[in-house]
């Protein structure tokens, strides 16, 4: 079979390698279309490592797909031959503690595509538990259904804030995670939502959804800006999507007294924090990693037209050209959302 | 000062009456601009009572209100004479112990605009508490301020349903309060909202409405179109809002496992309720009692553009042809959501 | 391998029956060593049917049941041959859109101990995912962990109450479930329960915990009983656990503004629920299908002491005179709570 | 009036003092009986400010009290002359938004004893609003209602933990605080409360309670502790009552995958926090501000008997020597919970 495979640190390829494909009962086979490249692939290939993940043997990558049914297994009912489906890339344990709860993204046994040193779906063909895929509807295209994958994020930050209707959200940070949860608040019950950031090509990106605000804070005060939006009393839910260790005076500064802040960006080391800036407006806080049961409700808002993710395709390339779209992808131009890879006809 | 009274029932007249108007120093005075007229107004004034809400002296009619600031009290900082405002028409003790818990609206001694004895607010002016007065943003009409009171109960709907972003609703009834709670589920989360209704006319404005599925139940199974929306699952959150007593079997037909059913509609009498069918799938149930904490976040919502109840509106009267107002709502034509009367200039 | 079987309605009898006793990977051996007899199971003795659940052939009865682990499946880590456990009855498949949102006792395909066409555990071997199984500590006897079942129920219920600490709640009807939701309510953070019931018998077992005030509605008001205990403010929290329909109007006296009332009873008819009154309070109400996820925290309280369940075990038979011990249940005693059967050394 | 005035820092001593008595149609005189010496009271004394909140003219301390109601005014209906009573110190303006949302505690306006410039209740006579004085049942005493101020913040830690029955909870920090919330955890659902500390005398009293296991950091690993209790998950709800900065590691560790994090302690330097490591378990962080709409549960807890605080009266000095009791208070002596103040029969 062949994939797109990182051989080690800066050394990616497409070439054959082999593939474990055998269909059990509760599986389907899928013929992958179209993959999203993520950041944190990108981090393997121009790093190597993600913190204690290291890539000491080749893998393929990617983990934002989609695709078409091309099999299913003897036990599988919701899915036929030709369905047109996403994925979610983890798998956990269904016997665990943490499935039977419903945090099944929280079972330390998760199996997830493209982390070490389980292979990714940059292959023309993968073999999957079928309880996660789900349907696209036909008006949903495949570049859409591999999108559904860092909209879960969002989706996941949106439903941890538990946004009331009418709220007023913050976001900070407009990159992808951003944009990502910036329109999962505002299709999951926000008045509004402001979005912050340096860059104005991500702010230009983020002003165009009817809805976002989008606050420069070069040249603006997010909390004058807020204040302004909420007659002083501070937004209800703050997520923050930089992981900038900075922006936790500005988040807490914008949340009203009894918000919630839901951490969703990563800071790369530990980030001072002020637990009596927090206590003082007795503030929620949640933290957000990956998601659990979002999926269908995410593909629910995309079809409905509520959530338009259409604008933040930056570029897509054929699978030939896959190295290509990594190098796009690492460049890390400031008005790209996503890069996406394509296998053609699935 | 003239006021639209209700002698008794059948028997309404603007005349003279004498009102309190004494401003105190935590209130403000509001020349009023549009009234709505409510099902209750027009229940007391075709059948004279409510329940155990009995009109034996003569009241003024209305309480679905907005208007203009004209003087402030000495304690008051958050409005200023001029501010356009639209308000709750039920007054709580502050100081009660459902106030104290934010359940100020199941406070038992809540004073309520048009709730025998109290007056209500279709008058040139009133005196109010400036808490329960909320400021409009100036491209929001006098129009839609008035209809943030039947709003707020779908709003106190939705807030109360928990509603998670993608979210599948149904709202059984397409009166105001079915269409209110049907656009505050759509704003607050919902991906889609199927309404369901016996009546044409109604059915026909709510489908005007992206988002809003419209189903003649004479013609079509609510069961079956939300099976057909949710793979089967069935709905995350029904509202019952026609008060029918044939409605609760349709709404735990269509409600999913661990869905939520909310109980907006008011019916005449107690009705049979399967609880066994309710605990196979082991549903929560909420109940709505007016609404509190709500119209900041409605009139957020409105003010956004992300919920139009400009064409909620059926027919508008001056005050002085209020009676025909009157008239107008209760000969209840099926096309017809909210009447309202307006005092012009204010 | 012998088992208490019940051929057909009125025919039980201990007799030799073929049961798949095949372990797989996911499971464990367990030697049975005591099974409670529940309700149902003397339904099914006494009308060969519950609902449309019918016992068309020869079924194990039992599902209330404790034992020693004797044989562990391959993939099996949490627990180990000899180890005292307690079981789950109910299965969900664990793929199920149910088991993945946490609500596994919804999912549609749960296969449930002594629920035709399933067999029960009245038998001295079973064979059961190990992941429905939970280890009890060395003090906690047979007797106890076969009241985990039953008290399971009462611990789902006090769950979806979400009681707050020093809650006042009320359990209408001291049957078994109804005691069990009482233990629940007072351990998971009630200052008090009042229970009421028309049988002194009952009554009197109730009375023995601390924290527990039984109230005899022959001779009092359940409603001025709570006014007296609240300072008129009603109950937090109300569970029905008595099943009458005439409970439900003392539920909605008893419950306080805002208040929960909690469904644990099984009315065999649909009840007249009185909406309005419901609505004027604000009420959530929950209702209750068996319990997920409370297994473990159940087994903790009975561990620490806070809940004793000894004192409700009423009489306990030998397996051989199984039949006996469904004849003492059947004759619904009302002093019994709870009668067990033992299997002897496990 | 007499009064224990803190002149300036390090300079307290009774003496007559002007206070305002007047009695408004919502008050009630109250005669104090006694008066707890609270960590903050003692901190103004040592250290003249806390934070910004400086002691820049003579302020009575005090505010953690019991009395008797001696005088109603004209509104009250719910107490009488001769009513027992504990005091909420906080007083929030009852129609700010906060109030209305039922979060009087983070109400900006809040005026609340003995915080700069506002004068405490250790004076034999004080005026208070009726709504926050909660009458005592006659068995709970003087001593026990002054100790419901400082239960109240453990109950706010409990009520936001959102404990459910048989959660397994960690109280890190056996001082003042952390006492009040292990008690409230424990009778507010938990099974068990493992407190740790590294100071004997504090565990020792820690240890006195059932269902409190006492954790020297010492000696032992808290990790460790918590993975025996819970079988390696972790722990529910892990409390920071300590203030500590290094806590948070250990707190981290401790919380089980989706549990819970309730900050109670008030680091004085902002502190070090490992966002990814919270992420990575997906738990949810509470903040706690003073308390509110707790005094009524809290009251209901110490009726019952789940809850006792008198072993944690730990020296009585009577008004007089009230100097002498604060020079105690402020030798911080490891045995020592909780100094009172008495006035004698009040």
């Amino acid at each position: 079979m062949k994939a797109l495979v990182l051989e080690k640190q800066h050394d990616l390829k497409i070439r054959d390698i082999d593939l474990p494909l055998v269909l059990g009962p509760d599986d389907v086979r899928i013929r992958i279309h179209t993959v999203g490249v993520c950041g944190s692939d990108v981090h393997y290939y121009t790093h190597g490592r993600i913190g204690h993940f290291i890539v000491d043997q080749p893998m393929v990558l990617g983990h934002e797909a989609a695709g078409t049914v091309i099999e299913v297994g003897s036990n599988v009912t919701h899915l036929a031959k030709g369905d047109r489906v996403c994925m979610e890339p983890g798998i956990p344990n269904p016997r665990s503690k943490a499935s039977r709860l419903g945090l099944y993204n929280v079972d330390p046994s998760v199996v997830f595509w493209a982390t070490p040193p389980v292979h990714g779906c940059l292959t023309p063909e993968v073999v999957h538990p079928a309880a996660f895929a789900y349907k696209l509807p036909d008006h949903v295209s495949f570049a859409e259904g591999a999108l559904v994958e860092p909209f879960a994020i969002g989706m996941q930050a949106a439903v941890k804030a538990r946004i009331k209707p009418g709220d007023v959200a913050v976001v900070i940070g407009a990159g992808t995670i951003g944009m990502m949860t910036a329109l999962a608040a505002l299709a999951g019950g926000a008045s509004q939502v402001l979005v912050s950031d340096l860059m104005v090509e991500k702010l230009a990106i983020a002003q165009r959804y009817e809805g976002i605000t989008a606050v420069n804070v070069r040249e603006q005060s997010l909390q004058d800006k807020v204040a302004e939006a909420t007659g002083g009393w501070g937004a209800d839910v703050v997520f923050e999507a930089s992981g900038s260790a900075r922006a936790y005076g500005d988040a807490l500064a914008a949340v009203c007294p009894g918000g919630a802040l839901v951490l969703v960006g990563m800071p790369v080391e530990p980030v001072l924090f002020d637990v009596v800036a927090a206590q003082a407006k007795e503030i929620r806080i949640e933290t957000v990693f990956r998601y659990a049961n979002v999926y269908e409700r995410a593909v629910n808002l995309i079809a409905s037209g509520k959530v338009d993710l259409k604008p933040l395709i930056s570029a897509t390339f054929p699978f030939e050209r896959g190295v290509e779209a990594f190098e796009r992808a690492a460049s890390a131009q400031p008005g790209d959302v996503k890069v996406q890879i394509t296998f053609g006809d699935a």
